[in-house]
């Protein structure tokens, strides 16, 4: 999400020094753990769901150094989950951002500990961290939604269903039901964890920006799968219909490309709508849904 | 840890019945992942942990259903990570507890997802059960101990130690420096998390439990490393020497049998100390004392 100037620039910097302060140094026994681990997280990304964090504190006037840490948190179960992912019994990837993947700098045993270790970094710093300056009953809320949005019934119970169904004919509803695992619930995350640092928020604006997430979260992985037939293969940094080649299902494959991009306009549209009862202060969360969906990327 | 008497009978079975409670059911979408999250997790094993929370818990007087999810989320913890080390990248190994490991049963991607969906389950249930019946700063400090515990500065960073050794010539300080990281932080934190259920408990008393709880989780690796030379193959399930043929370095390589015993006698007389001030109400962790350094199997 570079150069797209719908962000401040200093998000970027704020966030990899966040997570640089809360990783162990490489010098800290054990190493080379730590070492995979601050390879895994550090290695650049769009950071999306740091980004999200941030314009939702913007958009509630919240201060961001209260986010620093919830945004930290959430890029290191991203994090964890590319490592996991990436694995020869998953996706088997060689390479993520241009580098070698976790387990092929390092090696498998030492990416599923880095992996394993960073998801229990993410819940060790919300536990603590003084600067997010909420109740404790808040903080303790904060972590029963990114764990409940981790686990069987988030992102982990996706990535089961994503390679579950590999070869598999699925119809929408099961696919978006991957999706909404799989990526969907910590993007939400990304934004009710920010907001529920304003504690002056009323449930029917909770809501609201609940439901924009859940929107962006969808179209961002439509659009993933539109670029993966029409993207330009030096820009994407692979070839067109390589989800194809692997037989994932994608929304192309089953409602067809027209449909995919209404379906993605029509989920943009939606995001919009929820945001209506938001002044312009909320114009950096209506950038990234129509970056979302125009990206080439 | 069966038929040993010395805790109650009805242990096993309300731990077993907590596990099975806060596990999300078989037929749960996605089934896959739930039922390779039960078979780990409900698979048996002498479940020192919740034991040594409900012992603890006797010690203080405290009502054992303020512990059941406590004991249950640090053996969720526990087994999440013999299923990860368990995998071919790491011990590779086929069976546990005389079944098929989990990635054999399953596969091992499964077998990543449901250890990666148990840690979070682990964090997510101690956010809220409302049996545990503490203020908020003080669930909050129980996640950040389990955290801790099991990140890398714990029990990850210990299974990394423990890669890295094979075939390494290590001294006793390295040794005990990975015991300490691979299981001695989880069952500290089984002890202190009861622990810090009794508000009223003063620090030297904390203290003294904690140190006790070092002692018998070093033991119990003594106790392990002595069995592998001397134990029945029958009453053990493999071969005598099994470790030594890995190259794995154990108590009895490195100083000897005899010295070995004498630590492994030492650290249980340190254990029994550090419960000097505590009444007879103490005495099933005096036997569990015992019983780790006197087991066969």
């Amino acid at each position: 999400m570079t150069n797209q100037n719908f962000y401040e620039e200093t998000w970027l910097s704020r966030i990899d020094k966040t997570m640089d302060h809360w990783l162990p140094k490489s010098s800290v026994h054990p190493t080379h753990l730590h070492e995979a681990m601050r390879y895994a997280a550090l290695g650049g990304g769009k950071r999306i769901r740091p980004i999200l964090c941030y314009a939702t504190g913007t958009a509630l006037d919240i201060n961001l150094d209260r986010l620093d840490s919830i945004a930290s948190s959430i890029e290191f179960i991203h994090s964890y989950s590319l490592v996991h992912d990436d694995l020869p019994a998953m996706d088997d990837d060689d390479l993520r951002r241009g580098r070698l993947t976790c387990h092929k700098a390092f090696d498998e045993a030492t990416a599923i500990l880095a992996g394993d270790a960073l998801q229990a970094l993410s819940f060790y710093m919300l536990t603590h961290d003084k600067k997010i300056q909420v109740e404790p009953e808040t903080r303790l809320r904060m972590i029963e939604i990114l764990a409940n949005a981790c686990g069987s019934r988030g992102m982990a119970g996706g990535q089961a269903i994503d390679l579950a169904a590999v070869g598999k004919s699925l119809n929408i509803a099961d696919l978006e039901d991957m999706h909404i695992h799989k990526t969907g619930a910590l993007i939400r995350a990304s934004v009710i964890l920010a907001a529920l640092c304003d504690q002056s928020l009323d449930s029917k604006a909770f809501k609201n920006l609940d439901h924009y997430a859940k929107c962006i979260g969808l179209a961002f992985q439509i659009r993933d799968d539109i670029l993966d037939e029409e993207g330009d293969p030096n820009t994407m940094g692979k070839a067109n219909g390589a989800d194809r080649a692997l037989n994932k299902p994608t929304y192309p494959s089953i409602v067809g490309m027209t449909e995919a991009k209404q379906r993605a306009h029509d989920l943009h549209i939606e995001a919009l709508d929820s945001l209506s009862g938001f002044d312009q202060k909320a114009d950096v969360l209506r950038k990234i849904s129509t970056y979302i969906i125009d990206r080439v990327a």
